[in-house]
């Protein structure tokens, strides 16, 4: 990394050549189908497990308001994540699942485009906004809740094709 | 839950009751200065982070933008979730260090507030855009990234006063 | 009405005269607890209404979107309406019930907070936004669907405290 | 019903089933050229009427700032209604016109696109904001202003071709 | 400078110790009524002025739009300028004048807050929002036009009280 | 003008005919790839240059702000500017370099897509908005910093082809 160090003396030259952010090119890129799908898990205690399970949570119906968070965000990428390009969601959906056996809900959300750049983005901002709206629903029953193992789990379209995560 | 089960037999009433969404009113919570911090950490393979380390990311400086994404962010939290209170962040700062014992990036975020409610999910909003943020800049190097353990650590302040998470 | 009518001949003066919009300073306003509440009505097919009760829109919960879009747009009454002080909204919720009579969808939203100004405009925007939604959500079924009788019921609090329409 | 009500009994499926609002895919819809016109009227006192004939308002030019909400909130519209795609607008305008019959202010929007999706939420956002910012600039005069009649007048483009309400 | 140089041997610390941004915690500075008025022009031909002086720019009334355009920019600037504090503005307000012997249009806006920060960034906000929208307005008559001199004038409030520029 | 003027006679007509403004159909122009190029530059003192240079700036690393804040800006120019179409940028690049001998930071920044209409709006935003930016960052050490000079220099693509500024 010599060339970053040596921009250190030159003034402001290498915040224009290492540092410089900036959003990539892709109008060259082909408008091809794409979708992406990302899953991750909100732990919570059994009881507030429980209590989702009965519709319980004070603040309302907090799987609801979860899904539509996480859908509405998904829109929103390209405000959230600064160099993500403006891309024009074809298709979004999000499923919350009360998973027992690892004592949490599961997030799945699966998005979809036609257009020149992919959208795993968009599918990992839906699964955490959903996540943080649950978390925000049931925090006056479970202060200690966490979010974990957001993550792509697979890409179609564009020039890769099929992907998905090796693990 | 007697309540909410009778309300599935009358059309919608139980929507509501049981499962009507709303802002809480906390308009008469008294304005106190109140704090929340929350952390998170982002898995990569051991080449992004190295790549990080030098400032070799292509598409520009990965800590800087991930950190100025989660400030930002923290500001937006009530369009992001849904029964979330407008407030006034008064203060922000989050840091992201490498962590190789862990094999990822540790994020903390601080956020401050004199105003009547507390911060807890602006903190945690914090975190989470920041972790997208640096996802999104690495994303091409390392597309299996995951975000994980997402929580709040602490919290001062309001009427509970200090609190901290068991574990 | 002559002042405005000579500001014709003099160039741009009228502009900033008669013409010029401004967000109106409440600086000098006292801090106090303000509510406002605001109805609407959708109208819609006998069909539609079945739909609804039923939670058989192909779209997903209707009346749960529409309620939470209702709130989220409350906050964002500022960004819609351009003269409108940015406000901290404390509390808002907002119901949808099915009124067989007036055939359709009533809406009522509360919007409080303790601030400068008061919140009708949240109110109306509150309803607003959930009618929208809820067209949204039955447009498939439904595409005559009309949006009615938008208006503020009653406000609390400010210098004229307690005020309800004449009819 | 019975899927629905069966539901009831298996935890969350039935959120996952009949209850969960989606983005519908419409990757697959053609580019066409659409259009949409919604209406709306918003009835005001005589005396508000002359004000804003003269433009007396003293908020300032009501109708011009009206517009300008109207044709903002249009290009807002997948942020306010959640299960609206996002939509390249192509072209839209806003007229408000006083009709001195039905005491009001009548307000047309249309909204023109190339994209795979109608755009009569966006002629109806355009109106209903056109609408709100209209009672903004004239609630000091007139408290008890109503928003009604807010409805889709015709469409073109896309699958159905041209359609016009039918009443 | 040197521990800014040191932190370059010292991996990622040198990112929370000097590059680090933050939003500098306000939350002990007094509410206090606080104002800040920025100026800005728009150098046009001498055609463009002609044509805004009588009210002929082809899409619309280019001035009304700008001064709509600066006020709700104002209120958005905590969106805009990263490590602005969400502040609540209590007042704005932005006029545009035809200065013939600048070749131009100038620019003032005065925003009023009673919060614990000034509120400069959101006078030049609502500045350059202003001239941005006059440029759109009137580009297809004037593609080189210039904004210019686009400053802080003054600002009244907070421990500094009253300041003006020197020249 | 004698149609502007006849208008001040006909109630609201004139809104309607010379008044009105509008997006523009552009639903018919060709998508093709199309850039712009748009400059601009802050005045500083040579002691606030001095600390960008050093990386002195107490609230952080001022030029990656001014960066990150100007390519966001860019994305957000539908909501800045009353009546540009929403569009959808490809590829965006700002550099801040500082000129001792203007003696300030100067700006550049191209924006690219492969849409219907040119993208100049959205790169003289990207210009202000790292502007506004820099100036927040440095207001501290600065405050009678100054923003001008800033316009579209070059465009590519669309009906026109190549356009360059005369000056």
């Amino acid at each position: 990394m010599s060339d970053s160090q040596d921009s250190h003396h030159d003034g402001f030259t290498h915040l224009d050549r290492s540092g410089a952010a900036r959003m990539v090119d892709v109008s060259g890129k082909e408008v091809t189908t794409r979708t992406a799908t990302a899953t991750g898990v909100v732990f919570l205690t059994p009881e507030t497990i429980e209590a989702l399970r009965h519709g319980d949570v004070p603040k309302g119906d907090a799987l609801a308001v979860a899904r539509i968070a996480g859908i509405q965000a998904a829109k929103r990428t390209p405000d959230l994540v600064p160099l993500c390009h403006p891309i024009a969601i074809h298709g979004a959906d999000v499923t919350l699942t009360v998973d027992d056996e690892r004592g949490g809900v599961a997030i799945t959300a699966t998005t979809r485009t036609a257009d020149r750049t992919g959208v795993e983005m968009e599918a990992l901002t839906c699964v955490m906004a959903a996540a943080l709206a649950l978390v925000d629903m049931v925090k006056a029953l479970d202060p200690e809740a966490v979010v974990s193992e957001v993550r792509v789990e697979e890409k179609t379209g564009g020039k890769t094709g099929y992907w998905h995560r090796s693990a």
